[in-house]
């Protein structure tokens, strides 16, 4: 194990035990594969692909932690795993659930308070798990999940920050290296390279939209051909180390047009406004009026968030949208992207990710002017 | 809507309706990403990543079915799906599952017997659910859903058979392109460079494992570079409008050791018996004993299984192993895959996909000696 990767560990089962002790609660069962993932620091590869082949993250109150996975993966997990044992299960042979259940019974907790994901796991297993531990309280710890999730340790604003900053440098980079008949694909092969070197684990998500396609939400890479005059948008999401990348940038391939500079200035202008809005004790709700205002006053469509928190998941607590309004604290990691999408036009993002200080708050990445490509 | 593409809609949904009608069901929701998938044809690109993001395929007996999917990703699914129609759900405004319950009662079965994924579904989304649905009956549907996809209709063996050639082309097309000093890495992005030209959607998982890391079970890329007498296992897994390629080969960089030859003939011996015994009517047991046996008698590691079904999931029943008999019937597309992997030293795999006919069967691939990669 790396020492980051201990001082992760140590950081996030402290913050865990501090929670149980605050609630009530004898053990935490992570199932999903972010509380997976950010318990243990595991990320079993076919967990997402095959969705029987459930793992948990074991954490009671005292005693030693468990990673529970299937046995075939053992050889990667058992290096990616920072709680205290290990225990593998035969695919077909053991159900992992009632492998979770004895794995709590071994730790005396059969009769204990134990939260689970119940968004997770689902209604069959969460059946088959209350069955198997008849004594047990089972509670909700979804929420809470979230909440311990939502301000980041030092050693994750670090693992955060390698892979962001390198997302950011990627993008600059193709937008020096492309220029007209590039086609999107042989962009999206350039990054996934680029991104493999600088040690991510993949891509989870790439937008390369061209022309009209840079106005397509999530819009997978085509043969799409690099034009003079074409708006490109590039949002790159992928992990390392299980921490994902969230960076967009927007580039013009030779001259912009008069609207296509207008509009991409008053993002930026947006952008800014938005950045300096950020300090603990502020209202995701009032940072996402000031996109929102900008966006209606200049009749451009807005979109229904302005940032999220960024972590293990891609999206996660706090969205920085109309509907909920959670205050700032120092540690939380934000992706801040104003966008517009001008159906069959162009569309324009400006995203970066922040750290929120005591202060105020810490670029991580830094987006300036409408980059302009060779035309 | 390509004519592949409406003929997969039309045998697909004669099979549900049928299926519903002897089980006195009046509608199936699919809500995992494969029975979505295989149901309705769309994948909502971030329903994966964003657990939040449900989808839901919503097919009644008599009437117009429904696919429900976030109205971001509106753009891309509406390219996609073949049901009736198609509803969108703003995140965070709308509850996915409430939307669900709603199309359910617009089509009038607020009081229908309705077919849930119970596998997939979260504890707290069946709830919901169940909530929102007072008077209708709600049954576990998990194991039909299986039952219907494990024999595939004329479209979907097309479609698999498409994207199967194609992934065996491409492990050729790396073995004579590259050799000593090649990484891994290299490798991969040449796969997926090639993957994509032939249409795919992408890699879902690709092994490319050389040297003692053949070995390795779903081991990703790494900067390993090849060197003479390594052993380098492949296993392209990835998808081409939602189906699934799974197709290994094993290659040696140079001249092979005595053992390296002996282990791949004694596999290749094992790989053609197992074939030989596939037709209508034999159980998946007796052929997992062929490989079984054939391990135990030469001393080799077996793995937990020797095939599986292959279509909208990578692994799908029937699964070729000692756990659960089940008889073959034409229409069936399998993996028959054995493997052995000598941790530390060197992996092989021999991985082909058939079809079983009412004769026997049909290869879609056809793995041959061991590939000699230049040395």
């Amino acid at each position: 194990m790396t020492e980051q990767l201990a001082g992760i560990a140590d950081e996030i089962l402290t913050k865990m035990e501090q929670a149980m002790e605050e609630r009530g609660l004898d053990a935490l069962v992570a199932t999903s594969p972010e509380n997976v993932a950010w318990a243990s620091g595991a990320a079993p590869p076919s967990q997402r692909i095959v969705r029987s082949r459930l793992a948990a993250a074991i954490v009671p109150r005292d005693g030693e932690s468990e990673l529970v996975a299937i046995a075939l993966e053992g050889p990667v997990v058992r290096t990616q795993s920072r709680l205290g044992s290990l225990r593998l299960y035969e695919e077909f042979v053991e159900d992992p659930v009632l492998v979770f259940a004895d794995s709590l019974v071994q730790r005396g907790l059969g009769e204990g308070v134990v939260g689970i994901e119940e968004t997770h796991l689902s209604q069959a297993d969460y059946a088959k798990l209350a069955d198997a531990l008849p004594r047990a309280r089972l509670v909700r710890a979804d929420e809470l999940f979230d909440e311990l999730r939502m301000v980041k340790t030092p050693s994750e604003i670090e693992a955060i920050r390698d892979i962001g900053v390198a997302a950011e440098r990627i993008a600059v980079e193709v937008c020096e290296r492309f220029g007209p008949g590039a086609t999107e694909r042989s962009i999206a092969n350039f990054v996934a390279e680029r991104y493999a070197e600088a040690g991510g684990d993949g891509l989870t998500m790439l937008v390369v939209g061209s022309g009209p396609r840079s106005a397509a939400v999530n819009a997978p890479p085509t043969d799409r051909a690099l034009a003079a005059g074409d708006i490109l948008r590039l949002d790159i999401i992928g992990t390392k180390a299980r921490y994902h990348s969230d960076v967009a940038r927007t580039a013009v391939v030779g001259e912009p047009t008069d609207e296509q500079q207008q509009v991409y200035d008053l993002l930026l202008g947006v952008h800014r406004r938005c950045l300096d809005a950020l300090r603990p004790g502020v209202l995701t709700t009032d940072v996402y009026a000031i996109y929102r205002d900008a966006m209606d006053a200049a009749g451009l469509p807005p979109y229904h968030f302005v940032g999220h928190g960024l972590g293990i998941t891609l999206h996660e607590e706090p969205f920085v949208n109309s509907l909920k309004a959670i205050a700032l604290e120092p540690g939380m990691v934000l992706c801040i992207e104003p966008l517009t999408l001008l159906e069959g036009r162009f569309g324009m993002q400006i995203e970066d990710e922040v750290l929120i200080t005591p202060d105020g708050y810490e670029p991580l990445t830094e987006a300036g002017d409408l980059i302009r490509m060779r035309g």
